[in-house]
């Protein structure tokens, strides 16, 4: 196989030693099944990216496509005997067209690059998952990313017209438009965002860009506790204003920022909305948010310049405290935005009754929480089975409201075990009858987000 | 086949007279293979969908699923010898869920309906094409309908949540998530949204709602012609300012409106700009529209309450002067929006060259464009010929400026004959795997979309 890749890439980018087939073995979701790559691929061009599933799909060999390796669910882990496919050297930023509001990329751009590329035209990228400084586009549309912005500017698959993609027999293919309307044929664009590696590999990516806002106004809110903020989320819902961010921070995530970042944000409440509007519009909204989360018992701040972004990166950061393992894992379950309250209540029982710690940041504008329970690591199996038992509760309790096992993380390989829960037999028959059309032989990142 | 249906549905709503099959023969979209469905089947449910899904397909009979049959591009115009499964009796208004801003209706439901619904809760279903009064959402979903407000609120597919799915063999499933965001498994939910009846019946669609805008403000800026007011969409978007609703009307559609509803719009200018910014940023916005296009020659007039709402029920009726036939077509490309200028002169110019009648409309803001090619009827052959040369070129033109055969009314059967020159072979094979992956007896509204 490593001869078969050497006559199309380079050879010093077909890396077979064992440290770097350990580097490129696991990305940062819990790992259940660790599992070593045979060879990793530093793909360069949309080429060598051919030639690599060319190669696969002759030999039957797994491909695991992979940009940074920062997924939280386990959707770029390798599995046996794999061929790791990087592209995260394909990051070039192809062009910005100012005038359409596209720009076209590789897939190993970071995400954040592409906005300091858009930012002098007016224009921004959307989507901002908390790891924009360090994820890639490819990524994102791979797992269809969600971020801090996308209660008002939509996820990833709203901000994708146009995708190449290189399939599993090393055809490639052009799907979607440049323009922000069409609908000539089947959706391939939409289906490719978030599949996870299972149907292709995504080698350019067309965005629709959106204007920079004119103005915008940052909100602190600290409340009593958590569910009281909670019923913030649903007052400014209900007073029909539409922040483009609007966070909530448990008690618990403040002292951890505070301990890491010298703040003093657990003196000021025990739960905190952190707000943002912007536009034309932000003064106006930011008055009116003002006013209803004051109604609601909240002790509200306008944050200023500087302390904004202050408060914004720490909220990027609340979970930038290490790889998610057997003693720790981050949660990503969403549930209708009524149910809010009686969920994030329902997540401090679950922690409650099972003894395990838990801390919660929440996009809560849409309704996806982050709960990152855990256990100490001196308790060995028994707080793991302990935490395992709270996670699979707060899954549970999630569905039973009408909400979903996974708001913007993926499947990956860790969530597997939750999606029969969420998803009928036809419908993952169905799924698997489409994997089956795009890739028989079964080597794009096999034992992920559907099976 | 008639006497498997009546098994399973009321006699009374299984129609076989000639009549009944006549009327529900076609649509709106021009007609080349006129043909003849065997029956008409109105249900009233999902369980006679599954019925009529069942049967059709143990006895390989296709099924033409159809709302109200407004379709543009002839995507429910009957195939020889099918069942026409009319939904638009399955029109009931499930539930509006003010806090969690979603709704779920049946696929009869008109566009309008809902919004009425939805308006008494600060509410709104965003995606609303010009046939919103008498259009079904179940129609709307099968085209991935556009509208008015697309370009800051997204087509069809942006609102859409969940859908459920009768599939080709009558098994009911459910796809997507209640909840704003979601990515556990393949996104079905897009994949069903657009493909026109070929993959499965729509029978619940559930939808995200948006905020009614608490203030509208509406430009009407007239300009001498019609690549000046093309550049006003420029200059709008030059400026970073994202209006509700950016229509464009050229001097033949303003004659036609001005004739019809006994206005004076010819008077004031020899195209239209009908711009709509809304929200809290609405007279923010509205002023630095009404700036920009002043500064490029704009007649720029502010348009209050009846006489604003008078300016867009017009451009809603633009087009409702009957169906498509051999002598008039209307189009719905979409080109990028850098290319806006460019493309309404060269629709100008094939005009003139070919000696066909144009007018033209455009959602602007998106690029996405409706010109209106007609010939006089008396010149028979001729004049068809000339017109079919107009949409062929005017069609190839669009495609070389990187833009698309259809925005927003899909492929139907009118527009089959343009997808090769978008789509490659690979992307079309593509499509048709996944057709047969859904449906392998081929039952499903043959020969349309992508076939």
């Amino acid at each position: 196989m490593v001869e078969a890749l050497l006559s199309g890439v380079g050879a010093s980018r077909v890396l077979t030693d064992r440290n770097s087939r350990g580097s490129y073995a696991r990305d940062q979701g819990p790992l259940t099944e660790p599992a070593e790559p045979a060879v990793v691929v530093l793909a360069e061009n949309v080429d060598e990216v051919q030639h690599v599933m060319r190669c696969a799909h002759r030999l039957g060999v797994p491909v695991v496509a992979r940009g940074r390796g920062t997924s939280l669910s386990g959707g770029a882990h390798a599995v046996p005997g794999c061929i790791i496919l990087s592209l995260e050297r394909m990051n070039r930023i192809i062009e910005v067209r100012p005038q359409d509001e596209v720009a076209v990329v590789e897939p190993g751009v970071i995400n954040a690059d592409l906005n300091l590329a858009a930012a002098p035209h007016g224009l921004m990228y959307a989507p901002d998952p908390a790891s924009h400084a360090i994820s890639t586009l490819g990524g994102n549309v791979a797992t269809n990313a969600g971020g801090l912005r996308c209660a008002k500017y939509g996820v990833t698959r709203d901000s994708v017209l146009a995708l190449d993609v290189v399939l599993a027999d090393g055809t490639l293919i052009h799907t979607g438009h440049v323009t922000f309307k069409g609908v000539a044929g089947y959706d391939l664009t939409a289906l490719f965002i978030g599949s996870e590696g299972t149907l292709g590999i995504v080698v350019g990516i067309t965005v629709r860009l959106k204007y920079l806002p004119v103005e915008t106004r940052t909100l602190a809110a600290f409340f009593p506790d958590l569910p009281a903020a909670a019923a913030g989320v649903l007052a400014i819902g209900a007073a029909r204003v539409q922040p483009a961010i609007l966070e909530l921070l448990d008690g618990n995530t403040l002292a951890i920022l505070d301990a890491a970042f010298d703040s003093h944000l657990g003196e000021r409440g025990d739960a905190l909305l952190l707000v943002q509007t912007d536009g034309f519009g932000a003064a106006a909204e930011a008055a009116v948010v003002q006013e209803v989360l004051r109604a609601v018992g909240a002790t509200v701040e306008a944050e200023e310049g500087a302390e904004a972004g202050m408060l914004l990166d720490l909220r990027r950061n609340a979970r930038g405290d290490g790889v998610d393992d057997d003693f720790r894992v981050g949660e990503d379950v969403a549930v209708p935005r009524s149910q809010l309250v009686h969920y994030a209540a329902e997540l401090e029982r679950i922690a409650r009754d099972l003894g395990v710690r838990l801390r919660l940041v929440a996009h809560a504008g849409d309704g996806n929480l982050h709960p990152t329970f855990w256990v100490p690591r001196d308790e060995g199996v028994a707080g793991t089975s302990r935490l395992h038992a709270a996670l699979d509760e707060s899954v549970k309790v999630a569905l039973g409201l009408g909400g979903t096992i996974t708001g913007e993380h993926g499947v990956g390989q860790y969530k597997l075990k939750w999606l029969p829960w969420e998803q009928s037999p036809d419908v993952i028959d169905l799924q698997r009858r489409i994997k089956e059309a795009f890739d028989p032989r079964g080597i794009l990142n096999p034992g992920k987000a559907i099976s």
